[in-house]
């Protein structure tokens, strides 16, 4: 095949997985530690927007209920029945269902795998500059560091204790 | 269901179809009239990228070979076995595969279903403004008219002979 063939697909299951962003504290680590991402759009030397192929196990959460600033967020169910967490309540979903998050709503949401089956789902992001996630539920938030990076800290911005095994 | 559930998921293939966005001449209107595109993301009042579930029948294009200047573009197989023609010439795609596309590289793409079942996919592409889309193969091109309107001409500015059916 060509060098050039930049374009070229790919089984989206075999892109490499990434582990957890960063480190979050219990019970919450717990929650999110098995689940699987798989980012696609890097693959492609994508940059305006995030795709990844998730994998998420039964008793698995996709993230804290959350909700963004500036970031739009979708998501498409492929296989297995997860559950949509937002402020009205659970909603069961099923392959072939999506949801989307516009930038700037505050009706956070979050997947819950309640289910004993694997669920699979593309989610995608756009990479708006100044987002901030906001999680109402739980006393988290994110906080960016003097040398740039970002932690998981308490709302008074007091750290979280984290497993040394995260980080 | 309360009035503010806003994320409320939905089945992707029940989200109203569009038709063709811009008018194209024959032979080119032909190959692409009978692909339908479910536009998901605007649903959800998603505005940084949009999100397409697409039907691509026996014998269609997803678009004439193109590639975009400014928007980042990405295609998840869900049904079917199209097509993915490169400058590196024809890859057979199947569920669960992905390409990318990277605003900026000049490897033009688009998906053709030579098979006898529909090929069905999700396509992802961002809003970044100033974009200008490129048909290496074809004597196309999209002008922007003093309205502000975009328009199917050919590459020397000269009209395009379309069907008023298609208008």
């Amino acid at each position: 095949m060509p060098a050039d063939f930049s374009t070229a697909a790919i089984e989206a299951a075999s892109a490499p997985a990434k582990g957890p962003v960063l480190p979050f504290p219990e019970p919450f680590a717990s929650l999110m530690k098995d689940r699987i991402r798989h980012p696609l759009g890097v693959h492609f030397g994508i940059t305006n927007f995030g795709v990844n192929l998730t994998f998420l196990p039964p008793g698995s959460i996709s993230a804290l209920r959350h909700f963004h600033s500036h970031q739009d967020e979708f998501v498409y169910i492929l296989e297995g029945t997860p559950l949509l967490v937002t402020r009205a309540g659970e909603m069961p979903l099923r392959p072939g269902m999506c949801a989307g998050f516009k930038a700037g709503s505050d009706n956070a949401h979050q997947l819950r795998n309640r289910s004993d089956t694997m669920a699979v789902y593309l989610e995608i992001g756009d990479r708006t500059g100044g987002d901030v996630v906001t999680y109402p539920d739980d006393d988290i938030k994110i906080d960016k560091m003097p040398d740039g990076r970002l932690q998981v800290v308490r709302k008074d911005g007091s750290p979280c204790m984290v497993a040394s095994s995260e980080l």
